[in-house]
């Protein structure tokens, strides 16, 4: 026998709504929610600890929310009602579910490679934006993504659906710009950080070392901290009206003429 | 003496909001709005022509407004009421401008290198991704931008925001996706069409003689009328567990590799 909710009312459901809205929440509970089988299927795939999944039974079929409870998660039908409360898009895919977040931890990043390739984006606070230099994250198969004095919180609904769900399954630290910073030189990473002054043509810098591409917010570009730290600071030459880029389009840029000289390897 | 409008009931205000609001009246008039200093600048750089400028004194000075009317520009003051109705962003510019379209017909183009680089988009949609896609080749200085079989109006004040304005000073011609092959086969270009299927790595082409570079949508990828239309189609090497990019991210990794190989020239 399943358990099913059908008031929006319901304890639960109030708490869910809350995960959904609130960022103070899901920061106090460690917990997220999750929207969709593909997102879904990625946080599996990422490791993620599926606590609950609700389900809406016209859209989502009771054998296929039964096989999850074979993994030990606990499964809830829902009312058309209390998915429509809870869902942050207009999908008919019927499923929502209660997830717990993973650490962030600098010192617990785990490298792939040996000669490893990391983003770091320093306070980005556009969800699309992070989103897409997930996706760029994911496409390049960087080693991790460190995101220094974050301004979101990694589960914000947005930066899931912006990211296609691949901020479940790349390698992800969040930490304070000076700890960022120790980390690279710890681990001796050239840092190259993009600041438009002072600074050299990105593709005449060799990548083929370990390597770290920083890049800083469109309104303040990176902090002091970073042009103080980097190895070299790069710029990709601007020859038009506007002197800006979105951030995510520069990133992808500078990665791929990494990927490029490590010829994809 | 000033012309002055405090009623948001006025019938000039009225059509302003319209053409605001709505693509269709827009497209019906050859008139849309900008809004902002550093847009209106950018169009006038871009050669706009500027029919009428709203502004609200508490924000923008008079002495402005009228050095403006020395372009032949008519000036009305406006109520606070009323820059409000009007404008689409919460700023504190004060200024509102009446604009005319400009045409954007293909055989119009002003290439300015005798080796040109084109970006084309075919049927991008979302306002952000194309505003982001011409500051890409703003930063690029590519030779044009044809956006084939557009899917929404060029003065979208979302595409105009995107873009920082730069939709104003780039080259763009519209066009329907056989025009464009057409155009581009007859000025002899390159046509590297980004496709991820039967494709070769962007990085092993050659993009020195005259390029155009080819972009679809996130959905549904380019037409078969580009396929066939190539010179060569091209991938970015996806490594990583979702196989798209942005779209803006993909033609900057393209655009920038082009950009590269010419040395920046």
């Amino acid at each position: 026998m399943i358990k099913a909710i059908t008031s929006t009312q319901n304890p639960l459901i109030k708490q869910l709504v809350l995960l959904k809205d609130k960022s103070r929440e899901r920061r106090k509970t460690g917990q997220f929610l999750i929207e969709g089988k593909r997102e879904l299927s990625l946080a599996i795939k990422g490791g993620y600890n599926i606590e609950t999944l609700l389900f809406y039974p016209d859209f989502f079929s009771e054998s296929e929310a039964k096989a999850m409870s074979r993994y030990g998660i606990e499964i809830i039908e829902i009312s058309l009602d209390v998915f429509q409360k809870l869902a942050h898009r207009e999908t008919t895919e019927g499923i929502i579910a209660l997830v717990n977040s993973k650490s962030h931890q600098l010192e617990e990043l785990q490298l792939k490679s040996k000669n490893p390739l990391i983003l770091v984006a320093e306070a980005p606070e556009k969800p699309g934006n992070i989103g897409a230099l997930l996706r760029t994250a994911d496409a390049a198969n960087v080693d991790a993504v460190i995101i220094a004095n974050p301004k979101s919180d990694l589960y914000n609904p947005n930066i899931i659906r912006s990211s296609v769900g691949c901020v479940f399954t790349t390698e992800i630290a969040l930490a304070s710009t000076n700890e960022a910073i120790e980390f690279l030189k710890k681990y001796n990473f050239n840092i190259f950080a993009a600041i438009l002054q002072d600074s050299q043509p990105y593709h005449k810098q060799d990548y083929t070392l370990p390597t770290a591409i920083v890049v800083g917010t469109e309104a303040t570009g990176l902090t002091q901290e970073w042009r103080d730290a980097s190895t070299q600071k790069i710029n990709i030459p601007m020859q038009g009206i506007i002197d800006s880029m979105n951030v995510s389009v520069a990133a992808g840029i500078l990665i791929f003429e990494a990927k490029r000289q490590r010829d994809f390897k």
